[in-house]
Parts: C-alpha cells; structure tokens; sequence
C-alpha cells in the first residue's frame, strides 16, 4: 500500500512529500491510520543524521495517535475504529531478560524504533509518523482512552510523556517526596505535570525567568532560577529526586549538591558535549547516585496512558500543518514552543 | 593524662614522636589502650595536608583496636578490659535524619573524625590512633568478637573493612548476583573478601597481572586486567553491581558499559584530578547508576565486624613499628603492601 508521508531524502534537504509503502497487515499486525504525531527533537536530529547512522529516505516521527483500520486474523487486544497510540518502539527481540520483564526500551538485542530501525519491509528502514499510515505488531501498539477532543495532545505522551514517566516511577517519586524538574521544554513540562499528579512536592528548575508562571501553571509548587547561585544554595540537600532533561551540557554538580542523603539526579538527555565531569565527593558524602533512563516499556506506556487519562493530562501543544515541518524545526532548536508541536495529519493528503 | 603519640608538627615534616594529652573519661567515655592501629591513604593526605585544612600538630590513624582500661559512670555497653575498636567517626550531631538512621556518617551537621576533626579537647582538634591511649564516647566504640590471635588484622576493618562492606550491603549484593571489585589494595582485597562471603560470584579487577594469583586466593572467582580490552569486552552488560576502589582519575565508561541494565558502579575513592566525564548514553541506555558511599555508620560497622567474626574474615597485613611509619608511607604510595600496614602500638613506648 502505498501512503503519503513526508520526510528528507538527505542530511542536508528539507523534508518533502513523498509516497512511501506500507506492508499489507500480517497476522499480528495493526493497520493504523494516523490523525496526530508529535514532533520530537530526536526527529530532527535523525533527520539531519546528527547522531549520525540515517537511512534515507527518512520519515520520523513517533508520537502517533490514530485509528485501527484494519487487523491482521490472529491480532486480539485491538478492533478496527479503535484510538491507539505508537511511540518510539515498533519491535525488539521479546526474549531476552529486558524483554521479559517489560523493559522492550532495554532489549538486549536491540530495539526496532519507530523510524530509521531495521525491518524487512521496504525500503530496508522503519518510517516513522509523519505519514497518514503506520503497519505495526499488536505488541507496541497502545490504547488511548482519553477524550476525542484530546487527541492532538496525547501524541506527545508517547515520547515525552513515557520518557519522564518512567523514571518517576522507577525512583517511587509519590506523596511527601520533593522533586526537582530540570527544564521546562517537551519532557520537562510534562515532569512536571506527571510529578505532581503522583502527589510529590515539584520544584521546577529553569534559567528563564519568564517561565515562572508557566511552571506556577503546570504544576510545580516552586520554581527556581538555576543561574541564581542563592536560589540553588536555598534548596541544598533537600531533594529526594531530580529529574534533568535538559540535554545541552551543563554543571551536574549545581543538582547533585541538591539532593538529600541517598538522593538520585536522572538524566534523560544525552548531551551532545559532555557535561563537566561531576564531582564525586559529592556523591560520596552523601550517597548520592547518577543514573540514566530511557523512554519506557509497552506495559509501562499504557500505564501510563492511562495514569494520564485518569488524571486528565495531556500535553501543551501547538498543532501545525505538515508543511510546517521545517519552520517548526527552526523554532524547537530555538525552544520557542508551548511545549511540544503536534502534526495534524489531516494535511498529509 | 599525657600520653605517647606519633605525629606529625607541619605538612611537610616527617612524623616523629611526641606527647599528647587525653582527656579524662566523662561519664558516657571509654578509655582504650591501643594495641593496633591499621595504617590508611588517608592518614597520609591528611598529614601531608593534601586535601587541605590540616591542623597541626597532626596524629593520625582510625583503625583502632585496643583494650578498655577505663569507663564513666553511665557507660553501660562496655567494660573495663574488653577487646574494641574506633574507626573514622568519634562523634556526630546524633539528632538528624542521617544519625538518627544510624548513619552517622552522613551526619548532615558533620561528623567529628577521629583525627582533625573539631573538639573542645586540647589542642582544639581530634588526635587518632598512633598513639598509646584514646578517650572516645561509648558510642563511638564498637565491640570486637575475633579471637586474640587475630586483633591486629582486624584494625584495618574500621575504615577499608567498613568502607566496602556498607556499599556492598546498601546495593543488597549477595547470591546469584555478579559483582565487580575494581582495585586490589588496602579497599578492593576487603572488597574481594566480603563479596564473597556474601555469597556473590566476584570478579577482580586489577592493572597488573602479578596479582592475579593473589586476586583468586582473596576469593575472587575471576581476574580481569583492565588493561586488556577484550578481556573488559568480555563481560560486556553483565555485572549487577561494580563496587570501585580506585581514586586515581580513570575511564569510569570502560566499567559502566559493564554494569547490566539498572546496574550501579559504586565509588568509594575521590580522585585529586576528575575522572573523565563519563558517557552520558551508557547510563540513559541501561538505567545505569553512577554512585558513592562513604564508610559506614556505627550499627553497620558493628554489623560488620560480627560479619568478619563469624566468618573468620581480617584484613592481610603487614606490622610495622611506629618508627617505619614514614617509611611505610612511601611504600604505600607505591601499592607496595599486601594489603594493609598495622602498626604495633607497644613501639610507642
């Protein structure tokens, strides 16, 4: 089946129209047709091939929501007609321990993103969401329960969303815990909005003062300017987590002087420069850890779409036309969105 | 009560003997007659004022063990001629979080070293152990259950037993788990030693093939030279936890990409010089942590020593007379030890 998407041809071609191919639904598969699809800096950067290793033609994208158009005969949990979702992972080897434990993000193999992943299928590389039609297994296909209305704005969940989601819960962020959120952009505005719906005490963490009320806004009970010196020595050694997404390098040593005893500084951004490396008596003299995280698994995403649903959070989005794509590019590297851009795929056609 | 110390007068004279006063035993107070005093790096930073902010005259030493000679009123754990022992810590604010968990070490007031920390006792700051005779509050004294025979290779459990055992008891190592000891020295051989009594398969890192016969009479039930990359590569995402002894500046990345997914590498050495910044990625994409852990508090270190008892576990050693402390300073620098110098506290007469 042939489908209209859009994507680059080159590291250095805007993206363009284009039609692509689709596989005929297999036994296992959903056949989706795509409504929504949040844009993510990861797009851009494999669009441009900055971290090197794109395929081309690249067609990113994976904050998809959309509806079930067909299924293959052996596929159970989904209907046509149905709201589902699609994030960053369309495959993984579903064997190894990560697998097994519903970790697909940390498949030992290797998981098959939703773009630029390698597939079987034409032309050699997965293609993403910025399309109006996405084939993929049952497994890595999500419910959305949320209300129509919403839709544009669960997109981003599937990525930004997931992505902070997860380490909040892994690190038991709940009721009198207090929180750092470190950025105030795509994954940070939902940090916020995710640690204050799980009951912690959220401090937001921004170098721009104008961002205060937005962070008042979202969620968080505090905001502290991180360039301020006495603002950050107010809070030392207070925090049971902090939540860094802010992937430019920058000074580790400002957050893990933060943190309480036995305190965690997670980092979900991975600079393109390293950070300065981080003083370690820091943590030594108080048992402070550094860790990553990335994304989510499947059963973890449908948790958390629901933990969403539940509590009425969607992401803050500005919704563009396709041919928007590159303008909106130039004004995400220059973070001049609230918060996460979102392609109506309605303007694919 | 004058008694007999070694010490040194300015950073950069030689330790030499000289006298020093003790108090006289409070009501809550222990006296101890030492009879060994295990020999530790951090003696010599802080003689040499390596680190900065040494008073002098400095005495050094906080691996002690002795014989209580004395006891105040209302000390009720101990008595007069038992067998005990003072590591790092002679007081603390006993009030906060970290004390009141019975973590004195991470005391958020700051705990009271037992050398060069504060006191009212004369000269203004704590004097250690290479001397005759110690004045400690009982409870900072903990009980001592090894055999006679075995007292002075149990002194260097005060600080390199404690500071390898806590880490390896906080990140839960035991059975079925695979555990790294990066540094076989005064640390990484306490390390060996009590990873594999916790009954973890134990894995010895070392720079130099000459201790690897030594590495598997430790206990370790593997040796790698982490000189050689395709011995590293070998245990690729394999380890739960990596406990790492070394404080000279190295490549942190060559030991996390080790670690399994959601695995920690624990330091327990500051380096003078940063290590390299590690990789950012090599945390994000396995959940890893980078962590410290300083010592231990007084419970666990009680808990340890019964550990060490129970399993017939001391330090190797080497003793010394107080008169070869300087030498044994330059040998220490040169790893030239198997494992740990103690000095013979009856040279002190």
């Amino acid at each position: 089946m042939t489908t209209k998407a859009y994507g680059a041809r080159a590291a250095d071609l805007p993206l363009e129209s284009m039609d692509i191919t689709r596989r005929t639904p297999g036994p296992r598969d959903v056949q989706i047709e795509i409504r929504y699809c949040g844009v993510c800096h990861s797009d851009l950067h494999t669009v441009r091939s900055e971290w090197g290793g794109t395929k081309y033609p690249c067609v990113p994208g994976h904050e998809i929501v959309g509806q079930v158009s067909a299924i293959g005969e052996k596929v159970t949990r989904f209907k046509v007609g149905e709201t589902v979702g699609v994030g960053c992972l369309v495959g993984s080897c579903r064997e190894c321990p990560s697998c097994k434990a519903g970790l697909e993000q940390y498949c030992e193999v290797g998981f098959v993103g939703t773009y630029n992943g390698p597939t079987d299928d034409p032309p050699g590389h997965t293609l993403g969401g910025y399309t109006q039609r996405i084939v993929v297994d049952e497994y890595f296909v999500l419910k959305i329960r949320h209300p129509e209305e919403q839709l544009a704005a669960v997109a981003p969940l599937l990525c930004a969303g997931i992505t902070t989601y997860s380490p909040l819960r892994h690190w038991k962020v709940g009721p009198g815990q207090k929180v750092g959120i470190v950025g105030i952009g795509g994954l940070g505005h939902m940090g916020i909005k995710l640690a204050h719906a799980m009951g912690a005490h959220v401090v937001a963490f921004t170098t721009s003062e104008s961002k205060r009320q937005d962070a008042h806004d979202l969620g968080a009970d505090e905001v502290v300017i991180s360039r301020d010196p006495a603002q950050m020595q107010a809070h030392a050694r207070s925090f049971d987590f902090i939540l860094d997404t802010v992937a430019a390098s920058h000074d580790l040593d400002a957050l893990t002087t933060l943190l309480k005893r036995d305190g965690t500084l997670c980092l979900v951004g991975v600079p393109e420069l390293p950070h300065p490396s981080p003083n370690v008596a820091v943590l030594v003299f108080g048992r402070r850890s550094i860790a990553g995280s990335l994304i989510g698994g499947l059963p973890e995403t449908q948790e958390m779409l629901d933990f969403c649903a539940e509590h009425g959070i969607v992401s803050d989005i500005e919704m563009i036309p396709i041919q928007d794509i590159d303008r909106a590019y130039e004004r995400m590297v220059r973070s001049d969105v609230k918060y996460r851009f979102v392609i109506d795929s309605q303007t694919l056609r």
